[in-house]
């Protein structure tokens, strides 16, 4: 068999140092029922693992903290350094860079590259004068609309968060493209706890030199009264945009000693208890990529990788 | 904004002759009560489409029919003449070309040409000797296996039909990939109706020299009793490989005098009444584009295209 375009990278790398307590907790608030991570006893090691594989060994990109210029020419290769997810319907704005799911009309992943300079605050960008656009670069059959959302009862959701992008006013209205929306609930998720997210993984730009945050939709599966496993979620408008039933964030921070730290969330696209710690949100990498179909940071070398959700990983 | 892949098709060019006639008897039998299809009052045209659009005048293949040797080396080339519908995880085998959803663990769509020497009768070829694969060029996250259908009293349904590749025993033994299956309800639609649309296809080269049929799932959205629309389909299996809603096919048909005649199918994933004729199940092509998410055909001269669904096309 030949094979025409990527195929993903075989196999997988297994590190420890996740336990089953944070996706125990995470259960209790419905986060994410289906995940399909292994159930293992409470309390056991819950094996997480990443993508990065076999092409690591003669492709991974050494961890080399750079001060990265903000006008700096290769910006895609910059916030790509790690690997695309996927390759169909990519497009790269000037600050984000952004793979298109035309049939659910919402992006499978938008990737960011975000540094303390990035992210300060900057008089010059003023987002209320930021417009919801329609993404002309989508075809006008899988593009979603403002119509679409208008009496849904749903936000236009950032996936590249507008306060991400403060270096100039053309890179925060490049968030407003419609094609970097999705349909979330507005109270209790999108104007509260994933804005608390958002906020976080722009936080940790204080301690880490470079932060790489791939945000995307997930449409998980659950069981109902029949022992069956669905998925369902709704669309809205003529276009049939579709309501994600999750989202995922998954962060890469490089240390100031070119050592990397991750950090992986899913949360509900409901109404959280703003209360609610972040950390009850955090799930093993690898669930991520398997129910979004998506190989993450393929192109990172695993020896780097030092810690994940806040622990060691215990092949260092 | 750059577009770093390629982004589809702009535009779309109408050409009429399809009647909503056929999408009444179509919605009469649910086949596809949400194909996205704008609803006008009974008896109006229904104006099909399809996506062959600006890149067609410098790109478009004119319709020459030759003479295509089976042991053709170029087999690929002739089996895409018309164009990739995605780019995405395609793979090429040795008599079709697959793109593989790595969410949900089914193709995206296959793509097959057929001659009638490809498709006759041949006593080297023994359809009772091929075993279902696991297909080992999709990672381990996202390839479906034999045990996610065990049980699940779904069929592992061709996509390619294994009767549509007889020229050697590899071609067919290639069609039993798992990669190539969709679960499918067996009796009724299967072994039955969807059956007769292959035989159907299969037909059609006695009459057209060369046959080119796309063909793929879908995840139709219903209105629920909430007035709302959502799209519900089962998943299979530990790897949750998802039950499709519908399937369609796509058949373009080159004539001897060098025009294009094309068939577009939805046909629901249930039990059908083998009576039911299968022009009941013709939809306009570009309602099979909006739903999938795919553009088929991007390098059809549409000048060509004379018939749509058994109805001249009125720009000839």
């Amino acid at each position: 068999m030949k094979i025409i375009s990527r195929i993903g990278v075989f196999g997988s790398v297994t590190c420890t140092g996740y336990l089953l307590g944070i996706l125990t907790e995470r259960s209790k608030r419905n986060a994410s029922a289906d995940l399909n991570v292994p159930r293992n006893f409470p309390g056991l090691p819950l094996y997480g693992s990443v993508s990065a594989a076999t092409p690591v060994i003669s492709n991974s990109n050494p961890v080399t903290v750079q001060e990265i210029s903000p006008s700096s020419k290769s910006r895609v290769g910059q916030i790509m350094k790690y690997g695309f997810p996927s390759l169909d319907n990519v497009r790269s704005l000037d600050d984000y860079v952004l793979a298109y799911d035309k049939r659910n009309r919402v992006a499978n992943w938008v990737f960011e590259h975000l540094t303390y300079e990035r992210v300060k605050h900057n008089d010059a960008v003023d987002r209320s004068k930021c417009q919801f656009t329609e993404d002309t670069s989508i075809h006008d059959y899988f593009r979603s609309k403002n119509t679409d959302y208008k009496g849904s009862g749903f936000d236009r959701g950032h996936l590249a968060a507008a306060g991400n992008h403060r270096v100039c006013q053309k890179d925060v209205d490049q968030t407003f493209l419609l094609s970097n929306m999705a349909p979330q609930v507005g109270v209790g998720f999108n104007r509260d706890s994933w804005n608390r997210l958002e906020k976080h993984v722009r936080r940790l730009t204080r301690t880490y030199p470079n932060v790489y945050v791939c945000t995307g939709p997930l449409y998980l599966p659950k069981v109902e009264a029949d022992g069956k496993s669905y998925v369902k979620y709704q669309v809205i408008g003529v276009n049939h945009v579709a309501v994600p039933t999750h989202f995922f964030k998954i962060v890469v921070m490089e240390t100031s000693d070119n050592k990397l730290h991750m950090e992986a969330y899913v949360m509900p696209n409901q109404k959280i208890d703003d209360k609610t710690p972040l950390n009850v949100f955090l799930v093993p990498p690898e669930s991520i990529e398997r129910a979004s179909g998506l190989l993450f940071f393929d192109r990172m070398s695993r020896s780097n990788l030092v810690q994940i959700n806040g622990r060691k990983t215990t092949y260092v």
